[in-house]
């Protein structure tokens, strides 16, 4: 095969509890999220054997047409002894937000390279690779195994498939509204103190462990965001004009972004992207 | 909400060991199979409050329209203290020949009516009372836990989602034919000497473990199914026709069907049912 895609979902974290270790297969997050229909599609192909196709024949990975560089993804890369692939991804969310776009990269890059250089590996082997990937980088914590599950993923334990344990809210068809305000590096924010963001993160997985609604998921995740110290002036504002009009909005987990159920931004007068709860997880296409 | 629709894939089991225990959660079987796009979509909605909607307004189970009884979804709603829901189930799939259909409806149930009667369950609950219910009503052992992963699901310890741990094979879009010859019953092979089956199995499932591609996995699929001592001699003429046609097909555990990928039945002149490998678990629609 000389080309492989995958969709992965873009994937929003309401609340989560970090945990370091240095197996990275080991490290990652309690938490929960929505996975978003707004995702991130990766083709992968092999630079080296498209001759003389000119310009598209570079190898590289390239966002929305753009070189750029995304250390998870080159970490996938490494790991699965691959060189001269072109990777090119495509996604309406914006980088750097809290949606997840360094996680899903990196995911379908494993996935679809896996295809293309028919490596033996299973999907739970993938995604380890990816969220090690992604630890590694410091971009994530667990995006990519709530990205590989899809829907409303809890992260009841930390790490990568044979580590952490996932479940989920039942969802049937959602409506996401998001507002993307700004950018907040999960770098920095993740090489500060967390402990008392850890804290909240705990108590919010054991509530919604307890009772998994999505009234519950809402309310969690706006506990969280006061409790986690991050709201800025402007979020918080946005937030409270939603609560104001009858919906359910919080932060996104990492980035200056609102996001809500239904038409909850809409409805309080501000122009959100829409998009859906995805309930599949990553897939080839 | 009223009224709540489900949509479960259907399964093929290629092989499979079967693993007994009190604990219906931990009882199942390690094995892999195909998850479809054919499958059972379940509307479940409150018979009671229908009022004098007419004969629309009879709870119980209706399959394609017709009245039946099926042991799996009873279980369901006696666990989830359901009474008076009215569950219509329709299925391009026959019953009794392998595809999952018993274990689809009380998967497809258990989301729905959780939805409909709002119980606080989240998927792996749900998915457990489906696993559990299947058990013991002896129908199958593993097809619950499958349909809610989907793609090429490989079950590599038994049981519901606290016990078992599953993987898959990565798949993008593939076809699937099958040939429905005849049924088989589930609970007399099970309910027989199954160690002989089980060996087989455990081989199968290490070997796929270890290189987790479709073409082990067709291989192995294969190798199970003379090991296991299931095929007929009509079985083992349609698989011998597609192999002598350059295909790959083997028996779809427990039916007497034949299932093939790609155009392998259809290339070796029979003219079977169509669908693909669906990559997505079961979901509320």
């Amino acid at each position: 095969m000389d080309e492989a895609t995958a969709f992965v979902p873009g994937h929003v974290t309401a609340f989560f509890s970090a945990h370091r270790d240095d197996d990275p297969t080991k490290a990652g997050s309690r938490g929960g999220g929505l996975a978003l229909s707004d995702g991130v599609r990766v083709t992968v192909s092999r630079a080296d054997e498209r001759g003389d196709a000119g310009a598209d024949a570079d190898p590289g990975l390239y966002l929305d047409d753009d070189a750029i560089e995304m250390d998870s993804v080159a970490r996938v890369l490494q790991a699965l002894r691959v060189e001269n692939a072109r990777i090119e991804a495509t996604t309406p969310l914006p980088l750097g937000s809290g949606f997840g776009v360094s996680g899903a990269t990196a995911l379908g890059t494993a996935l679809a390279a896996g295809q293309v250089y028919e490596r033996p590996l299973s999907e739970a082997e993938l995604v380890t690779i990816a969220h090690g990937a992604e630890v590694q980088a410091g971009t994530g914590l667990g995006d990519v195994v709530a990205q590989a599950r899809g829907g409303v993923p809890l992260r009841l334990e930390p790490g990568a498939p044979a580590h952490g344990r996932m479940d989920a809210i039942p969802s049937g068809p959602r409506r996401v509204e998001y507002l993307a305000l700004g950018q907040l590096s999960t770098e920095a924010v993740l090489s500060g103190d967390t402990d008392q963001l850890s804290a909240a993160g705990e108590r919010a997985v054991s509530t919604v462990a307890g009772e998994p609604t999505m009234g519950t998921f809402m309310e969690a995740a706006r506990r969280f965001a006061r409790e986690a110290g991050l709201l800025t002036d402007e979020l918080r504002a946005v937030v409270t004009d939603v609560s104001d009009a009858g919906g359910d909005a919080s932060m996104a987990m990492l980035g200056e972004t609102v996001f809500a159920l239904d038409t909850g931004l809409s409805d309080a007068g501000y122009d959100p992207a829409v998009c859906e709860v995805h309930r599949a997880g990553a897939v080839l296409e």
